[in-house]
């Protein structure tokens, strides 16, 4: 199955030609508009000869060979053109028409056919259920709607699984310039992973905008993201589907704590893609990343405006989107001279009136930021909305200009962001063009867009986690999991073993069989001591009333004992029931620290605060597994958990770096046992006072049943 | 001061006048483009006639009256020009200079010096440090920069407290029809509560516009929205200063945990205002809210696109911004009928290649939703960029227009929104035009602005909640308060004695002087009980180790009685410690309700779960007090507290009744002893399950020192 006859056909195929407007004429007509300069064989049983150029009844009666076939018939008869296509020996398939996967039974057998014939012979294929692609690159195209007048070409690659969305980037006249427009559909055969895989290593493509309803083949997605990466070129996705409906759906569906949309969100982080989540963040992002030099001098903003009222709804927004705003250093003489006194010397600067009517004063403002060690980008803060008068209009335009020519005197790229997202005054859309600046959109699209691109630039790639396990580690756990009592789910202390052998902390703790080595246990243990009933068959003792705290003499361990023993006895009716005695542990915080394996996505990690933190507060972080202890840190300071452990109102700092150890290797953990595990939960994980380590002090292995 | 003087002046003078660009022109310019019929005065001193009528040296040597003044002249000069005004009987003054309290403390003497001259001769001024005002209902301006080719004249009045965001919406060129645009520069005398309250009653104003940095004089504010929700006028209000680095300023200045910004939140929304957070939402929300009828028929929403991608974005923006879709009910044979087979008939509805190519069947599916009884807006979501072909743009032209006619068939209103911000194809903003739809744009932003709507045309007015208190309970609250302990802070037992005056409920609990005491009280409450040391000057008891939880019988008593005696003596150096013997409350959840007075806003209530949930998680409701039992279950169920009492995870619900009428009265009890009382806390409030009540369990109350 080759894609490059699929994007890059030598000749093509049209089922369905027409000179009517429909997407048999409308395929013909993208060729000609993309200038394409293979050849075109146009198929209609109705007609001899079509837009002035012969016409075959069938595929077989075509002269010569065909690598592309165009296919927009009813769904019935696609899978009869493919075999024809098959026959004919071509390597890839549009299929356009609908009426497969997405209305249900019916349509579904009809793409298994499909989906079988393609594989077996081959045959890549878009669709169905789509619009096709545009390739200006290559000048070819398997398009089946009508195209816009003027043709965004560039050096943007987008893939798309919604045509209407294709349909928005290729007209939004926005000045994203495309090099490939393909609409995926329903990916019977062909999915984004394939596509992004093959567009990264054009070296035509810069940059490349996804948009995704859901993720099929993620490890391959990410991988080519990953690649990606590596060749310095954005990947840019805006996934649909966030709303609590869908995600109740699918946590219904897979009944875990870390849904779909979580771990799909982790492995677009995985992936080092940059994630947005409107079409206007969609648009602004990519002209920033297209627009923007790929290297950077540094990853802060100096921002310039010629108002208070904007400046406080930037500083806003630059809260929200993380956007660095370095304070005034080497520029503050040079400012405090050029602007008028009393001037509020501050990155975002207010130029003034003074800024406004003398270019040359903006343009030494900005040259003067923009030559702080600090500073990477130069953001001019103005609207600018079509219906200015022209006085206005001029006077902003010259503004834009000299904080052009400012940021170019630095070496720095400047930036114009409006708070107003419709069109900007032609003149001032003008000076942006002559001058090179990119012009965004929105406060919040536009700052965002700038910052999202300024993280990514200097961000280090992401890289895949390192296991801690040696071989012996390996298969110390591997020997533990087998010899863990019989049951899906291990006992705390089988499951503590496992742990052990991934070299995680453990809590002193003794086994007890009766009273007497109960009460032995606590002597040797010291008190007070937490008895628990592990008894076969329940996996949240407290639930039971099998956790008894703070137990601190003889007489208290004795009742207690007893009384687990007792109630153990009575739940499983036979004398399995062993008691578990630990010391009690006073923490810094108490963390929920999570593995399992997504049907999907693959071991994901989970940290945060347990209990209602994770479900109704939403406050966890969720990552792909293994994660490195550097992003386990990261991961913990993403969440609540990190500002707890960071000395809240003056308690204590935690031990960070013993937490995110834990987290690492727990990771690792998952990860080599994919196979075998399906869950591990450590909850709670008692995180000591910084440099004091951290203890599991419960905790959770299910086993994979097969 | 007669703030009609100023927007409504008989007669102007321009003090500065000029045939030069700048402000002294632009009020000029203005006036004739507004029409102003009134006459108008031209000062300055270099020229005895300009722009073809006479012009004088200054204010006294024009002949005639002058109703209101248009001062641009440097800072230093202003308040000898208002002098010449006062003395020539103007009642309004508009001055643009710069240089007042934003410079520091010398540009805030000047403008003591201002505020003092217009008190004392009762004039009206807008600015200083702004740009003045248009007014195009009765055609005049006291304006200084330039206008638009085209003005956008209509029925929304526009006050902002910045005079770029007053450009920004002047040229918006969004089709919002302005009858009023006023710059409120810094406020010295006439404020934004001045301007709204004045407009509000304006028969030719139908919807308000307000962006505000700082809200002066919240309770007139409140007062004037609050007739504008009687008289039907929606007020929409930005606000700008929400980020963290705002917020920290706010909160180090009031130390408070309602910190300024959400006591500011509480006054509008206490006010009935709409508030937004963007530019663009503002302008997309005062679209909808000024072209969209002023009476609903029902509050849900059915919306109708060709794009499952563009439906998956749109539920996504609908969940985030509170937008209803019923379901699709009396409407689903004729959609059955009329759609292909397989079709999805839901709301969000794909009208599928059928609705594109067939407008009758377009037409009669948004008939038939639009004749839902739940359905009281359709909603085309569609896509239409500039850039679109034009084969393409006319089909989503003929679209909206079936979509406008089966709405108008059903006699509910019809709203385009585009995912895309820019501008939309002019065919497709024609066709909206023609057919009066209310054309968005962004999905976040026109899906937001119609939930908006649908919103506050849905609620009931905002009502000042009445007090429980009757004189009694007042006279007794003031007798418990006079009655308490010496000190700032009142002890737990003399402020529960206050809260018992409002019928707050109370625990049952005993004080004891001596361990005899102790013990008598815990026979008298029955095992476990809880004792607290009452320490004269220690407010936070747990912090000191005042709190013993969980005796069980006589020993553990004693022991506890004893040692905290002993403590409490060390700490006081006396004997005033009273111990407080309390029963253990077990309960379904803790919250934390106070209440405090902030000095701009006055008395306010906040409730939610109390510790790291207040500050780390933000998750606590703030209204100004009193507020109903009605509003107070509002405030816990916008809340994860809420959430909690709802009977989370399988645990019983709490009594959210009980809880509501504590914050109720608590409410109450702040707002009257507003003078005397700084705050309030109950902390813990116990939730018993449903029909049980609840009980608070500590209380701390700070007295006001004068």
């Amino acid at each position: 199955m080759t894609i490059a006859r699929l994007l890059r056909p030598a000749s093509i195929a049209i089922v369905g030609a027409s000179d009517k407007i429909g997407p048999g004429f409308n395929a013909w007509n993208a060729l000609k508009a993309v200038g394409y300069g293979g050849t075109i064989h146009l198929i209609n049983p109705r007609s001899k000869e079509l837009l002035g150029q012969p016409c075959y009844p069938s595929l077989a009666e075509v002269p010569g060979t065909v690598d592309a076939v165009f296919i927009a018939v009813q769904a019935e008869k696609v899978v009869d053109v493919a075999k024809e296509a098959a026959a004919k020996g071509a390597g890839a398939l549009a299929v356009l028409s609908s009426g497969f996967n997405e209305i249900g039974e019916h349509g579904a057998g009809l793409q298994r056919e499909l989906v079988a014939l393609a594989r077996e012979h081959g045959m890549a294929a878009c669709g169905p259920n789509c619009l096709g692609f545009l390739n200006f690159v290559d000048r070819t195209a398997l398009f089946g709607t009508s195209l816009p007048g003027e043709l965004p070409v560039g050096r943007t690659a987008a893939v798309v699984q919604s045509g209407s969305i294709g349909i928005a980037l290729l007209n939004a006249a926005r000045g994203l310039g495309l090099s490939h427009l393909i609409t995926s559909g329903n990916e019977a055969v062909t999915t984004v992973a394939d596509y992004v895989s093959f567009l990264v290593e054009e070296p035509t493509v810069d940059t490349l905008i996804v948009f995704l309803e859901q993720l099929r083949e993620p490890q391959r997605f990410i991988a080519a993201c990953r690649r990606a990466r590596v060749l310095n070129k954005p990947v840019i996705v805006l996934k649909s589907g966030r709303s609590a409906k869908g995600q109740q759906a699918v946590a219904a569906h897979t009944g875990a704590v870390a849904g779909s949309l979580e771990a799909s969100d982790a492995a677009l982080r995985a992936a080092g893609a940059v994630q947005v989540f409107s079409l206007d963040e969609l648009i602004e992002t990519s002209l920033a990343f297209s627009t923007l030099p790929r290297t950077l001098k540094a990853s802060g903003t100096a921002m310039v405006s010629l108002s208070g009222g904007q400046i406080a709804l930037a500083l806003d927004a630059a809260d929200e989107t993380g956007l660095t705003l370095p304070a005034v250093s080497t520029a503050k003489d040079t400012l405090t001279e050029l602007l008028p006194p009393n001037s509020h010397i501050a990155n975002p600067l207010d130029l003034t009136w003074a800024g406004l009517y003398d270019a040359s004063i903006a343009r030494r403002c900005v040259k003067a930021l923009g030559e702080q060690p600090d500073v990477g980008v130069i953001m001019l803060l103005q609207d600018s909305p079509r219906g200015l008068g022209e006085q206005q209009a001029n006077r902003y335009s010259t503004l834009l200009r000299a904080v052009a020519d400012g940021a170019a005197d630095a070496g720095v790229p400047a930036v114009a962001v409006s708070n107003v997202s419709s069109d900007v005054h032609p003149g001032y859309a003008q000076a942006a063009a002559e001058k090179s600046v990119t012009s965004l959109r929105g406060t919040m699209e536009g700052i965002g867009a700038v910052a999202r691109y300024l993280r990514w630039h200097s961000a280090p790639p992401p890289q895949q986690a390192r296991a801690v396990a040696s071989g012996t580690r390996r298969a110390d756990a591997a020997r533990a999991l087998a010899s863990a009592r019989a049951g899906a789910v291990l006992d705390e202390h089988d499951a503590k073993a496992v742990l052990a052998a991934y070299g995680l902390p453990a809590l002193p703790e003794r086994l007890a069989a009766s009273v007497a080595e109960a009460q032995a246990a606590m002597q040797a243990l010291g008190a007070p001591v937490v008895i628990k009933a592990l008894v076969p068959g329940v996996a949240h003792k407290s639930e039971h009333g099998f956790v008894r705290l703070n137990l601190r003499n003889e007489a208290e361990v004795g009742q207690a004992a007893r009384d687990l023993l007792d109630k153990g006895r009575a739940l499983s009716g036979g004398d399995e029931t062993r008691l578990l005695v630990q010391p009690m542990i006073s923490s810094v915080a108490e963390l929920l620290i999570g593995a399992r394996v997504d049907p999907e996505f693959g071991p994901v990690i989970v940290a945060g605060m347990g209990g209602i933190h994770v479900e109704l507060f939403k406050d966890v972080a969720v990552r792909l597994a293994p994660v490195s202890a550097a992003e386990a840190q990261e991961m913990l300071q993403s969440t609540k958990a990190g500002r707890l452990l960071d000395g809240w109102r003056g308690k204590p700092k935690g031990d960070l770096a013993a937490t995110a150890e834990v987290i690492h290797r727990l990771s690792c953990l998952i990860a080599d046992f994919k196979d075998d595990v399906s869950e591990i939960e450590i909850n709670p994980l008692a995180v000591l006072p910084a440099g004091s380590g951290c203890l599991p002090l419960d905790c959770l292995i299910v086993r994979k049943t097969r």
